[in-house]
């Protein structure tokens, strides 16, 4: 039964146990994906950038995002009615070229402009900065919806500003609710930035995702949780011991709370699982989490739970708050029609 | 940074990292799916069991699934217009009590009865069989539809038989459409047979699900893969080393076709994740096996990507092949208004 020994193919910068020899795993996937959606979406491979099939009639503006691989289904699942017109997704953890952007962003735009809904990451500032550039010269209004949400890496003294991470799932289908409605470029550049503003997320892992020189965990946690982790393995600042569940949760969402700016008590929350936590984990938390905002006196206007936004293999989940203004429910709540967002989102409660 | 040792907290037979203390995990993860899907879905605790919100006006016969907890979605990321009526969710990777298949079926059950589509394990097989025979004592007419797809487990000389796994989905959805044009008790119950009897799945590994004695992997594989793992780990007869992907998914479908039933060249496949495994290889593998199928003179009447039969968090993933009748396809390109199944089926190749 035993072999030779096994050797880790190396893959861009990381390690698949499957995927084609000698390729870079993202172009097969997007093929894919492509070929199981095919209703949805249409693929363009050079550069890679995947094309929605249908948007409302009344869109006057397409809604264009992208970043690295490795998070999926973010952001190709979303696309579709009612969420997104177009991505750029790139190399694993490698923000897209400017040029993959760009071409997506053609094939987006609508007669009132396009708009880029960027992670806040240097990278992909950059390569949508330069892409918006073309666009502009092109005679494409741009407008740009940066979501930076995360709050681990609030506060922190560096140029970037808080990561972007779990709530882009709710700016993407707030957007694009928004956008079906035929609604301006600064209307819905306002709208987008309102809610990522409005929305701050907290993740934590048990185990590091797979990691490209060793095959084993990018890092060890030797049982603690890494508290404030990032989608691309970003270390937090501390790691803890692992608390009981119920006191993790409520101490996220004790922080979550504090740090969102004020606004109304309605709220979406988000359990979004990092990528190897079963759905059986990630139910328990949301319930645990629900009963956690009904306790902080703040309602559910919604509850999103499932592997949106993960970081690959990773073990762990994260929580994201969205302060939701009254007239933003109607667009969370509309129906989206794609890979990934579950059918509905309306809930009784 | 550094706290007191780790402990593997203990639930049921599992450890899972987030869990509420002291509780089995599957009371806490029903009520968080419940709530999560409060459009789709009603709770009953006592037993526990999950009942749809809506069925088709036309359906006359009641599906009823469930087992043991672990593999979610299923089953009741199915529960909806289009495929299952009711639910019975047992403990992790252990069969429901009857009494709680019982009150799914009652819940289920319309004018002209209810099918219990069951994989096929000893304890399910048992606990179905007994909550059939109050059911009929009751007046109420029960099929069943035995899911027995894995070839890994074909031939094997056990009283059992063939393992019932991924193709269970396929089941679901083909039977829930079928059931929503008004067939009957027999018809439905003959054309689920027929489907599963159409079907093989096989599942490969390359770290097992985590063990509830030692947090770690419940086996070790040491680089290699176990070439016919069950979806509780059940250790396949042979560990093979890990050869390029190409070759194994050429290896699986060469075994999937020859261990086929005679039948139509057009075929649904259905890459399932075994739980870690990112969906950036599972469309990998989807490309590779749909130009797989083609090569072997094949056709795809469908293609399903996912996460949609796991082993808790285990890495590896499973293929599956239907032989689709051709009366069968609208069934499977049916909408179904579920938690987990996707949005459409269909596909322009």
């Amino acid at each position: 039964m035993t072999g030779p020994p096994p050797r880790a193919r190396m893959i861009g910068s990381m390690p698949f146990p499957f995927h084609p020899a000698g390729d870079d795993p993202v172009p097969a996937a997007v093929r894919g994906f492509s070929r199981a959606h095919a209703d949805l979406v249409e693929l363009h491979e050079d550069p890679i950038h995947v094309v929605a099939r249908h948007r409302a009639p009344g869109r006057r503006v397409g809604l264009v995002s992208g970043g690295g691989s490795g998070h999926e289904p973010l952001h190709a699942g979303f696309l579709g009615r009612g969420m997104l017109d177009a991505v750029a997704p790139g190399p694993v953890f490698t923000s897209p070229h400017n040029k993959a952007v760009l071409h997506a962003s053609r094939a987006a735009a609508g007669p009132a402009g396009v708009i880029h809904v960027v992670k806040n990451y240097t990278g992909d500032r950059i390569n949508f900065g330069i892409a918006a550039e073309r666009l502009r010269m092109e005679g494409v209004d741009v407008g740009r919806v940066l979501v930076d949400d995360d709050l681990a890496t609030d506060g922190l003294d560096t140029a970037t500003g808080r990561r972007g991470t779990g709530a882009t799932v709710v700016v993407e289908k707030i957007l694009g609710a928004a956008a079906d409605t035929g609604a301006g470029l600064d209307e819905l550049t306002a709208l987008g930035t309102d809610v990522a503003a409005a929305s701050r997320s907290l993740a934590v892992a048990s185990r590091a995702q797979t990691s490209a020189r060793t095959g084993e965990p990018a890092f060890a946690l030797d049982g603690e949780l890494d508290y404030g982790v990032g989608i691309h393995g970003e270390r937090a600042r501390a790691s803890i011991p692992r608390p009981p569940t119920e006191e993790l949760v409520a101490r996220m969402l004790d922080e979550l709370v504090a740090g969102l700016p004020d606004g109304p008590d309605d709220c979406v929350l988000v359990v979004n699982g990092m990528g190897a936590t079963t759905l059986l984990e990630l139910y328990v938390l949301a319930e645990l989490a629900s009963a956690g905002l009904t306790e902080r006196g703040l309602t559910r206007a919604g509850l999103l739970v499932g592997t949106f936004v993960p970081a690959l293999d990773m073990a762990g989940f994260s929580l994201t708050l969205t302060r939701m203004q009254p007239s933003w429910k109607d667009h969370w709540a509309a129906p989206a029609e794609t890979a990934a967002f579950p059918r509905r989102t309306e809930e009784t409660r």
